[in-house]
């Protein structure tokens, strides 16, 4: 199932897209899509609805594809090209960091540029969503705890993010810094998370075009190695790292713009498209 | 006024601690302490109760002291003397990361030591609880977005933190790491943030004994930084950093085992009581 949420921010309905691409009501039956709505029962108990019995809803704004998320969870250099590109080497184990769930936003929404910033950069990311409470959990069973996946957009501002004292937090979480979207992909239609194509353009012109398949750390040992460290729950998105071809590893360096457009997708888990403006 | 929450996880009751050190039961006017009852509007509403008129509630577990929590952040090495005893330089400006907000717990509840921990380490801090959207606001007005403030232990695992591949969220966010509270005291009781004795002990005995007047980065100070970088929300929480005397500055380094008991506390906003056990 495509799972999404769609209206007004902080009013978006649940929904979920049918097979002839109409986005469908949710809400008398979930009240948005997170919580327990997103646990194996939930999703089964959606799967047994009828979509031709659910109302209509007009295409107008999405918002991000989950809600409720308490953790909003980084990967870093996971790609062993990007880390080239980046100048660093491939880590030992995964390096983690935090982006502020305040910085998720709807995949088609305009990101804003934050004051003082000259190196605002893209990064296409395959999102993985949580879907019941996981601790200690073994990497065997990591994906039973995985709701499905979406394309996460991983907007980072590399002068905050390190040549400002120290963690990268600050140049990952700036308001809009966080597209998800446009769907939660259920896992039942990503049969193998570590063969997705995905790729990135500005302003039409391709800049990143890669595959999960050459991820250092896959999903399954992420989702397991979290959890040795926090409890991870329903509604918490890991952003799992981006292929190479990033703005900050181009000789010379090129960063994003005001008037920008970014648009980025993944195999099967949909498209975004993002006009970069000025914050006001 | 002394805010809290009172009652089983998941279940607790916002409430306030009268003068007579009783506890009433808010729940008839808020829903929580968090959101827009910790607004300045929300906060006169509370203050113009009687206290007395309120139920009173029997003195059970304490939860955090705040709901609704988007953000966790942390300030490093925020106080000169506790960067040089971990061996490291004040920075030019704070360093920001972030703790899971699923850290979040009472202050008395037990601490969880994450399996695999050798190096579970104390920090006595002062959090700064928001009470209004803050988005690049100057020093001057930052107060004016502040609710109160609370005891925040930033319970640290330093293996985690500094020896397990970049980033020191890893170290930070582990289940119970993050008690907060008994109260969020509201900032008309804390004239001066800056000038709060604050002090932790381990099985009895001192061990951080410090002042908020030796911040690097006061409040406003802080508050205005973060505000540049992210939009700060009702509820997010900042922990300001630790004085010195942590484990891990101890020569030899010293940390926490099962069984043992932290205390700690703030001048003026009470005190947290830690009992430290294995995780299952």
């Amino acid at each position: 199932m495509k799972l999404m949420r769609v209206g007004p921010i902080g009013q978006e309905k649940p929904a979920l897209l049918d097979k002839d691409g109409k986005i469908r009501d949710l809400s008398a039956h979930i009240t948005d899509v997170g919580g327990s709505a997103i646990s194996q029962e939930g999703l089964a108990r959606i799967a047994a609805l009828n979509p031709a019995s659910l109302p209509e809803l007009a295409a107008e704004r999405i918002g991000a594809c989950v809600a409720g998320t308490g953790k909003f969870i980084c990967i870093g250099l996971n790609y062993s090209d990007h880390a080239a590109e980046s100048g660093m080497a491939v880590p030992p184990e995964p390096v983690i960091f935090m982006k502020a769930t305040s910085a998720l936003c709807g995949p088609n929404d305009d990101v804003l540029i934050p004051r003082g910033s000259e190196k605002t950069d893209w990064e296409v990311e395959l999102g993985v969503v949580i879907g019941k409470t996981a601790k200690y959990v073994s990497e065997a069973e990591a994906l039973d705890y995985v709701a499905g996946y979406c394309v996460s957009h991983d907007v980072s501002e590399r002068a905050f993010q390190t040549e400002r004292a120290g963690q990268w937090t600050k140049g990952k979480s700036c308001d809009t810094f966080g597209p998800i979207g446009p769907w939660l992909v259920t896992k039942d239609e990503v049969p193998d998370p570590q063969k997705l194509s995905m790729w990135l353009t500005v302003n039409g012109q391709k800049m990143q075009d890669g595959s999960s398949a050459t991820m250092v750390y896959g999903v399954a040992f992420l989702v397991s190695y979290l959890s040795q460290f926090m409890s991870l729950h329903p509604g918490d998105v890991i952003s799992t790292g981006t292929p190479p071809g990033v703005g900050m590893g181009m000789k010379p360096p090129r960063y994003l713009k005001a008037g920008d457009v970014v648009e980025l997708g993944i195999e099967g888990l949909g498209s975004q498209k993002q006009t970069f403006r000025a914050d006001a």
